[in-house]
């Protein structure tokens, strides 16, 4: 197999079928979107036959049991996944949306309007049911995905990009709208990242290294996020009950993933009266205090923070501490530690919060709740394909609005520029 | 003079003031382009004296007469400069616009708010008037700048600098909001491309080499366009007159722009009629015309078009020109051979018309006008800072709305999630 050949055919097809998917009407997307469900279900056992190749080979391997649970496809993921289709299904469309017109003092009628991106990269180590949570979205906002998973999952990957294919085909679109890369030769993925003449852009789902390798070697434009560093601040002004269970849910409700609190600020003023309930809270299920010298002053039995704490996110039942003398203090902590992805302030007084949102240069900033809720379903976006902390085109939750583009449409009558 | 520290330096200066200047009031900052345009003024004969050092510099370095052109800063341009800041001063901030707010079920309100980007790093070989009009887009969306200009316009880009910092000075803004870059040392560059802790976006302005070099080396998001090869297609239903008006003013008007026409494709059954008078009236404004065999059939005094010709950009009074059999190929030759940019038809049939704006891949899609108008002025944007012919982000003009992101603001009580 001539990997590169093979790589730019693919990206060909996408290219061509992605012309064709830009201008579908709703109903036709949403029917395919359907079925495709339908036939996940249909095909529910040769799925779990492919996967148990994949979860053969993963035994062989040695993969670590947390491996092979996130790897095998039950019933109750398979379900889940037709469940995610059908949800998209019921989005509203973005494509076609009008975002402005005007007509000009020469003339022309300028209208801009909400356009698919075009061809849509996805490289992801994740479980394999986001094959079909990934190509959903993106038939969804009108782009067609071309999408390479990790080797372990291989034949999961590919037996539900094949069956995603099939509904395609039988619904009257473009089946080459959803393309797997059919090889887990690695310098597929290279000749992905060059294909800037195919691939409009690319997301990368999975671990630190994966996503620096693509924001380092493409050319094409990314959309990722590195790390969920987020802090919460529990400010002079705070009331005390709401800053614990914000705290504890933040960092206990779900710690492993990007949303939650790595970090907690505390104001000098209210420390001495926070800290033991907070504390006794946290540890009781299980969470490992580090904090800076003032915490330890205040509570030996902490553990003493190091420099590199302040970067880590832990994605665990770790949680540091620091006390700050001031707003302003908390601010620049933030804004040089953070990842700018959520970050938070506990607090009933109105100047500090506003300021606060102001200030922190960050996707999602909160007053007086859990940075749990960055995330498309709480957003009202639906199903997301990540959470970017980038600047550029997407910031925070990355749903079908985020998947699309826009043109500008100008009509004239003959009209030229003087 | 270490240069890697120097550079990190300005991108910290860049950074801090760029957290300031993302909190200014609107009037504040129009106040400081203001100031800045009065000081341009009051200094013209020390900005001319600087200007003379790189003209007599780039006299011995035997510049051509147009670059010494390009880099003279006559008292029309420096009134220019002067007037382009007072416009953007007019211009309506888009920064603190609310783009959405709802309420959750949850209990949190999601506010989303357009903020500026953080730090610009701006790479240009262009005339020195650049420094003064990227640095005033750039404060008006409450962007810290960083300017690194051609080593030819060195002391005339640091002249301009300086007041503009001395103007930020004196209306009480951070002077680090606009900073150049002090070194022609062209390792500055490469640490700018490096610098992604620091800079939020790159705009390369310069030739495709620059632009290359910067999207290749860089894992900062860039901003760019590399070509614009711009197409019209004469459909059937094209009105005659119309066709030829729209033709010669998208090629004859200004040739040396990125909107100008450069390849022209005309529909086979209204080739005959429209070809006479149009060549007659292009060639008698100088333009060379390279045809297809079609077109050389047609007009045996046309030049034999090489493939290599669908795809240059002129930028000159020369013009590729294709009979195509139907609407569909001049659709695929398009999507195929455009830079995505700027394409037209001219039609009266409202099916050609609509199918064409839809299927055409370009930022700007024309019916019956001059490619001509894809421009930030003519879009109603005031200036603009470049044409984007990427689809992230964003896409044709880039004016100041394009030169902001967004965050969301969330409020709760002490909200926690479930």
């Amino acid at each position: 197999m001539n990997i590169e050949k093979y790589v730019t055919d693919v990206c060909k097809k996408a290219q061509k079928a992605s012309r064709i998917l830009a201008n579908q009407r709703p109903d036709d997307k949403n029917k395919a979107l359907n079925a495709m469900a339908d036939l996940i279900l249909a095909e529910r056992e040769t799925i779990k036959a492919e996967n148990k190749k994949d979860l053969d080979a993963g035994q062989k391997k040695g993969l670590s049991k947390a491996m092979l649970d996130r790897l095998e496809l039950t019933d109750a993921r398979i379900d889940g996944m037709a469940k995610g289709l059908r949800e998209v299904a019921e989005l509203t469309d973005p494509v076609g949306e009008i975002l402005d017109n005007t007509i000009r003092p020469s003339g022309i009628e300028i209208t801009k309007i909400r356009v698919p991106i075009g061809v849509i990269a996805i490289i992801y180590e994740s479980r394999p049911n986001v094959t079909a949570d990934a190509a959903g979205l993106c038939l969804k906002s009108g782009n067609a995905v071309i999408l390479r998973g990790g080797s372990e999952a291989f034949h999961s990957n590919l037996v539900i990009a094949n069956i995603l294919r099939s509904a395609l085909k039988n619904t009257g679109l473009p089946e080459d709208a959803v393309q797997f890369v059919e090889t887990t030769d690695r310098k597929a993925v290279d000749h992905l990242l060059h294909a800037e003449e195919y691939i409009d852009v690319i997301i990368p789902r999975g671990g630190k290294g994966l996503i620096k390798k693509v924001a380092t070697e493409s050319r094409i434009p990314v959309l990722k996020h590195y790390d969920g560093i987020c802090h919460t601040y529990i400010a002079e002004g705070a009331d005390i009950d709401k800053a614990i269970a914000i705290a504890f849910n933040a960092k206990v409700q779900r710690p492993g993933v990007c949303n939650a609190m790595e970090t907690l600020l505390i104001n000098k003023e209210i420390a001495k009266d926070i800290l033991p309930p907070m504390f006794l809270k946290l540890r009781k299920a299980g969470v490992e205090i580090r904090g800076c010298d003032e915490i330890i002053k205040l509570d030996p039995s902490a553990i003493p923070a190091t420099e590199e704490d302040w970067n880590t996110e832990y994605l665990d039942l770790i949680l540091s501490v620091k006390v700050v003398d001031n707003l302003e203090e908390a601010i620049n902590f933030i804004n040089e530690h953070s990842s700018h992805h959520s970050d938070a302030i506990v607090t009933e007084d109105h100047y500090e919060a506003a300021h606060f949102l102001q200030s922190i240069d960050s996707a999602t900033v909160y007053v007086n709740a859990s940075t749990r809720f960055t995330d498309g379903g709480e957003f009202g976006m639906g199903a997301e394909m990540g959470i970017s902390t980038d600047k550029l085109h997407a910031r925070g939750p990355v749903g079908l609005v985020e998947l699309t583009s826009y043109k500008y449409m100008i009509r004239g009558n003959g009209t030229i520029r003087k």
